[in-house]
């Protein structure tokens, strides 16, 4: 189901690296803890996850700041694409830190205090729709998202992973949506989006019901990632050189198709052609359409305003 | 798109065969007069279609005893994971015994009297939803259900592996949605299931209205099963394989899994998780979240109480 | 993805070639001015783009008729299954005929004059909307649809072929989702259907986002398509071949196949088997389902009366 | 929002009492036993709660047996209107037999024994279903019922009443959605039907959060009711006369009706017009509607066959 | 219900009749045979059923030719306000002419031809939406329309009624949703839209299914009109005016208000907060909210551009 | 439609006045600078807003802080019920406050930048996103909210009753849904409300399309309100003495009804049953329904632990 490679997007010209080190870092992203924001190409933004040490784990903390980080991101005209990717050889991410949830209460619901069950099924309910609030800022991103994951990627990963635009991967990927076996059914937005997102069902409910481990290959093959490349720097080039290409094209007709895609998702064709047409009633009063036009016509490049 | 073998389950680890003579009979299942159920594993229920000599075909007996089994399995809390395949070596189903269905007028609607078409609407209504309702009661089976097909499976056998959790088939299997063949549009479940299973809709409809056969490898590359099996014997051996594990499982963990998928099909993503934030905030009171939880901590094999 | 050919239906017998020149023109459809409509087989439509010198680029009066003639196609007793091609041997289609539109102001829903945002948004959500009803009108047709695609097939082909029921193409189609690279989101149907068409959601924002190209091998292995020939003339006389297939088996079985898996696109399906309930609580009064019956029963041919 | 008794139905002829002593019991109801169902007029059945002397408050064995009924009912063909009334002078019902619910532990979902949270939540599900699926019986008859009511009309009286298709009242009746104060939200149908059958969700939520009382007059000024009699045994007559008159008519149309109303609740307007042209489709091809244009065309009275 | 006479909007200044005699027609609608389009007010269109010989019932000429005047009014920028009446003292309408239909065959949906169930039911199916659409071209009219009724309104009458936004009346009106007395369930959008239109459905279900006559006070009390007048005259006087200060309003706020309210039907609150989203983020940038606020600001009176 | 004085909740006993100056002011909302939130009863919350000098009318910065106050509530376990009310004499709200709107660019959408139309539009679709969303939390406070209007209450003041569950009113309420007046189609919630709230579309229509102003009776007769009162201060006696009827309550009852009566509003039944079944399977675990229950047996007064 890949493209074969020749028709990807062509990588970026140099062919020095593309990952962390020579990247810039971008200033108003500077106070985060637990994720850098660097700009690799121009209008393209390289989100990481920065807990390498813990094979990027999540900890409550760290979900409301990836909450955060993308909320920023969507409002920021400097953005046109983001890359994200975990930081480390080893992992994308691990998933929930299990330990410091079990340490701190997260997974209880009831703050440390003795209360029935009615009432502590209320402090859930609020922590569970807190927490999907803070990785769906992914989706709700206005910008696209492509998702480069390597090495360990469970339960939480698949969780985010959903919630990009195009997912990527390197070939030493270890998938798993995880859940079952910690005894919960994954309630982070995995058994919302997975099902709509790949083509078939009994695959589906085989990974998700069994929780065991599958590869880059059968991601590929199943059309969960739409590409596989050969170790982590070859996968996170391939992302940002995909992000750079977008970044070049009107944000108006990239935001657009993001999200009518996203509106039909969850709507019927008829309710979703008559959402385009008043989309696009007001898309196309902009500049970017007659200077695309115009650039296709007198085959020149055309440039676009901030969105 | 098949798992490549190594990351499926194991086998279960007798190497003698698990089929049908092996299997212990669950004596509450006994009464039954057209399926056999036996327990080839502990908490596995494995449904047999007993009707070889017809090559499983279905009369109407056959298919209100269909739903009343999966309403039995549903609610017996010694089952965790179903296994259903067909007696015999030739045919997982033939789908409906459309020779008795002529005999006894099931077809015409109008219980042999001269009735109006209006009327006579009213009886077909009555006879399609009873028949729907009948296949259904697998889908709504809490159980995850694995549907082992081999051989000959037409028309009626593909309106009931729709209704299964994930289908896996034997390398001779041939199916087809063969109902235009005899007239009508398919009404028991495959037009409404299948375009949501499998990922190419030019395919469903190929397959739907050519009522063309298509073989396993076919099914396989669509996505219809996750796993094609030389032979009848090493489809349910593997079957049963995949039941066991899901039996280990948390059975909260599997059971509500098996719901919020189903409910994900239905419903757009939002939907899906307000109404998971409402599953899990009981589902985590329970005591197999912190077993699990705690066994993955010290690396111990977790049991569950009955569900 | 693709069937094994030899599953595919037989070619017609005749060895000599099925196109164009040997078609019999349909006389009531004579009058259209960028179509051809002959008639290759028994109860067989073969509509044809004919615009070859332009690439078949559609203009506003193009898409009108298009619209006009599959509404005919729909209403018209004589015909059972309908084949969509490109006339010429470059292209299927190249798009909207960009230089046109933007000569005869189609593109900016002004009507020349000089109006506030807001008026002109009136004036484009209706544009779009005629545009969209007029493609629309293939999918409305309550005949089965083959679109049989080759060459240049870009952007409005592909919201064309997303309105197909089967889309099967030649190996040369270079196919993009290309609006992005004109600077606005495809509004006549692509982002509408296309994610329900395909199995890869990522694969789907992949083309729909970079307005890449992509190839016949490609479509085919996301199930985009469901057969690749080599060369047009093949792709052509395996369409009609399908086609004269569909028109020999029953119209009622037929047509309401197509209508129940086009409900069960926009629905759930609880809501489906209960629409299919009252779908065949009618049909099955036809005279076809117990005529097919009796053909199975006696194995001969059936006739089927027009519908 | 009464009508003005001018324009009501006129009551039988006969001026001694319909109530209950004088009707027929109709044979084949006679083995129920909190239920007598009698017939006061032709094609009318006449449903009464016996249990007067709890002030007809239901048990679950009562709550089984009443979707029993109204299941037979639906299917009867000699049956074409429905009345449900209380027997007794003092309650239409108390609603549920809490007492007796306490005591038979039908309120834990535990069955005694001692589980966690997830398992008795399984548990209260299940009741709960069951529960909600006698009560609804009513609503999915497919004849149409009139619910008259007088006296003491709590609780689980407010859930059976929103499954009627028309209210009637005595002038006595004492109306609460009384659940809040017993601890629980109401969960039989009160709130997920009130807010569909009557104008003003302030008063909606006035009295479901409340749970004060509301007599006749206000249930008539709010549309809840939509007649109010003097007396039960008013009451019981002026219902038993408008079942009496829909008696008389085509049950084609009568049941129609009932079943597109139904359906135009829980679907917006378009999707309720093109399932109204699949049902008229067929039913349109019925005796009844000739056979009522011709009465009207010639001013005589229609006979119309059972249905 | 009815607002008190004193806040409703003041008649047309001239104290002389405002009904038939005295209205311009407009020329571009004098092609019509069974509509009169004349303008009784600036940018106020009143349509006029012409058949009062006939009570002004329809006979399929006819509601195809209503169909097109609301097409044309919708799209004629010269209205921005409609006013429905009926022609004479008798009838706003008797709904359809059953006589012509029964003569012409339109009722029976096989054109004359003997053909089966399932034949006839596709011609039956055809014959509904086109008289469905017809009648629904009213309410897509993106101008609000004010429906004034007088005398007899039975059957279609009610139908059309209903895809009025305003309904008003005069004191002599004789409503009934007549259909169940010709023997079918009505299907050109009563049972659709009535039960979204009032607030009491145990009236809407007395009305439809006993097709009783119903007042113009009971039409008031239960909110299907909202205003009530004395004869003819005053109703069309009363609409009239209501039409000519909606026309002076800014049609971008209008028909905006009336295209929300029309969604707000259909679709769950977060839908339409979505959707207004989107309308208002081009309908703000128009000139009439900048016009209407400095009106506002400066107590002066604005005028607006046609739409 | 208003209940009979006789049946409202009792009046709190103490005689002397419950307004504003006798109130116990929260400390933990002292903060904030355009409401007041004080608590006239246990468990109750009344929130005033207080710019009187500027009749209540919203500036950006109080819209905001409007849905701060509403999201502290919602979590504070110390309040079980709202009231709403506007300080001074002469307005609930005079809506907004189009002057300094209009002086500060918040209509506008472009900062005050020169953008073209598409980038403008995406400006104010998230103005108004932000907007409703503030305005919203008083629906999504989980906490039942009975607002009591008095004098002006025009524009926004609809928008946000219509976020209430319970409206009442002073009998000089002067109504309006003022945003046609001012040149666009109310964007915060009216349009998507109003329709939902009260029984005749007629009605809404008219006050909607025409911007008059309607009365504290009229509301009252179309079901707006629930109860009128002379003056302001027994208007807010009134809402206070309700609230304090709620706050005495189960708080799993009452914010569970709450719940189901929301989610209601935008589901079909089936759906609100199947969410109702998994709420009342952990809600009914809670010590309220036990405790609520044995009070009713034994006729004390239940005492219920915070929520």
């Amino acid at each position: 189901m890949a493209p074969p490679s020749s028709s990807s997007p062509p990588p970026p010209s140099s062919s020095s690296s593309a990952s962390t080190p020579d990247e810039t870092p971008l200033p108003s992203y500077a106070a985060y803890k637990f994720f850098t924001v660097s700009s690799p190409a121009p209008y393209v933004a390289h989100v990481q996850i920065q807990r390498p040490d813990k094979l990027n784990a999540f900890s409550e903390a760290m979900w409301l700041e990836f909450g955060r980080v993308f909320a920023q991101l969507s409002g920021d005209a400097d953005v046109r694409a983001v890359v994200l990717s975990g930081a480390g050889e080893r992992a994308f991410t691990a998933g929930l830190d299990v330990q410091a949830a079990a340490k701190d209460g997260t997974l209880t619901g009831d703050g440390g205090k003795k209360v029935d069950a009615a009432r502590r099924a209320k402090g859930l309910r609020g922590q569970i729709e807190e927490f999907q609030g803070s990785i769906g800022a992914m989706e709700r991103c206005e910008k696209p998202v492509i998702c480069a994951m390597h090495g360990i990627s469970l339960g939480l990963a698949i969780d985010i992973a959903c919630c990009a635009d195009i997912r990527i991967c390197a070939s030493n990927t270890r998938f798993a949506v995880k859940e079952v076996d910690i005894g919960l059914a994954a309630d982070i937005g995995t058994l919302a989006r997975l099902p709509k997102l790949v083509g078939s069902t009994s695959w589906v409910k085989d990974v998700c019901l069994t929780a065991r481990d599958f590869s880059a290959q059968e991601a590929l093959s199943v059309g969960f990632v739409s590409q596989v490349h050969e170790g982590k720097e070859a996968t996170v080039r391939a992302a940002v050189g995909l992000a750079a290409a977008l970044a070049e094209k009107s944000p108006v007709a990239v935001q657009g198709t993001k999200e009518l895609l996203n509106h039909a998702r969850d709507h019927g064709v008829a309710e979703n052609l008559r959402y385009t047409q008043l989309w696009n009633s007001v898309a196309l009063q902009g500049e970017d359409f007659p200077a695309a036009i115009l650039s296709v016509l007198k085959k020149q490049r055309p440039t676009f305003a901030k969105l």
